[in-house]
């Protein structure tokens, strides 16, 4: 039988900018993809908002990519990941559809000796449960921890990474979890702008914990469904990356760069409006 | 020529919650008019998005008020009153349009002594610059210096109103303005989110340096309207209060009360569609 191949870009959502550590992740592991990322800034972060106004806002994004004929859809935000996984592989049937929670939960579990996992996320991803239903469907005797780290979203995205205010919000954060005799081993980075904050963590919660996020799990995650549908590109040369916004394609621009670890320019984010409905 | 009253509620604005500190100043200084607040907390903040958006938000936002049959419209969110004043008056006319921005300029330029005035603000105020302008307007001479300081409205909605890490943010943003030696005598809290850290900015900057709000300045400016277009209240008893939001009725209770200085309940919270256009 002869091999399919599909040439068509892969959709990466996020409710803003984070999930370019995701989208990074994706161009290492497939750099021939076609690749297009939509960040709502307009009206991030969903970290905080209910679950039904996370789901609206997220099937309309997501239906926004579907307009750019993308072969795939990428959730690369915990919070949508996590409180509207299923309403949008329903919007978006037969597209496939990737969160982040399953590959994260897999990360956590694989990592952990000692069977005691922490999640830090945002307050609407804690309040979902997702990454404590996931990690129980894998490792059913796993003592988890949730965490929501509201702070973490806005020291990233100031870029205050490191220094005294990171090291005493991760400090008060923390330390309560790190306390008892049966420390986690574990910690699950279970929000896209925790990656650039790992260092401080790790500072803060000592040797011995291994910090791991859902990014390149996702990405090895969308590798195996590419190549278990035929969806592979048979391009050779680098993917291209598009970027689409909602709002402030300068801060998208300044903002992302730390996140892609690569300079993006204003000029490459292109501004789109996301309908109701 | 008989005394003309006007019963209808003052509609109050706000990207979300933080706008209750005007809202108790209103009550405090007008506590038999009717008040109607709405938070647009399903899109918070404003503070880091384009002017554009913030325009467009805000006129749904307040074109909702408007259904409510309002008589006055006070817009408290510092952002929207920063970058949007203009065209909300216009979207409302003949509506009185009151911003917080003005008054905020006034009780700064009134406070201080030494004509250097500092202003705390969100990166979307600054990046408009009307305090600048309003402050000027009243004070051509005045040496103003203006900080976005974008943590500090997450450490008002996490409730870390004190502690070392709302001190250590405090210290970054605040001491390179405080080390000249004409340093600020004033400092304008531009952002609503702002007067709940007050403590924490007095001891940074230490002795000497007022910290004023336009909570009250902007009661003051509503009560000389109300009285100058004949709108007041004959009302004797204590004022309704209304509280509308766009999202989240729990988190809008439970973060509301650190404002108000009275507990809400979720139970007082009305959900409601803010549509575009």
């Amino acid at each position: 039988m002869a091999r399919k191949f599909d040439n068509r870009p892969i959709g990466v959502f996020d409710s803003g900018i984070g999930g370019i550590t995701v989208l990074k992740a994706l161009r290492a592991r497939l750099p021939h993809e076609n690749l297009i990322y939509l960040g709502d800034t307009a009206r991030l972060p969903y970290g905080t908002k209910s679950a039904e106004t996370v789901t609206a806002y997220a099937t309309q994004a997501t239906r926004n990519l579907m307009t750019h004929d993308i072969k795939m859809a990428v959730i690369a935000c915990n919070t949508a990941a996590s409180v509207a996984l299923e309403p949008l592989s329903a919007a978006l049937d037969p597209l496939p559809v990737i969160g982040v929670v399953g590959p994260g939960a897999e990360a956590g579990v694989k990592a952990s000796k000692n069977g005691h996992i922490a999640v830090l996320a945002t307050e609407a991803t804690v309040r979902g449960g997702a990454y404590l239903r996931a990690i129980h469907a894998l490792a059913p005797q796993a003592d988890v921890v949730q965490k929501a780290c509201g702070l973490f979203v806005t020291l990233a995205e100031e870029g205050w990474i490191k220094g005294d205010v990171a090291e005493a919000a991760a400090r008060r954060y923390l330390e309560p979890l790190f306390k008892g005799r049966q420390k986690p081993d574990t910690i699950v980075l279970g929000c896209t702008h925790f990656p650039v904050l790992a260092r401080v963590i790790a500072r803060v919660v000592g040797p011995g914990v291994k910090l791991v996020d859902s990014a390149a799990t996702t990405a090895r995650a969308v590798e195996l469904a590419l190549t278990e549908k035929g969806l592979t590109t048979n391009r050779r040369g680098k993917g291209k990356v598009r970027f689409l916004a909602t709002d402030s394609a300068e801060r998208f621009a300044r903002v992302g760069g730390i996140f892609f670890g690569e300079d993006i320019t204003a000029k490459q984010v292109e501004l789109v409006d996301l309908l109701p409905g």
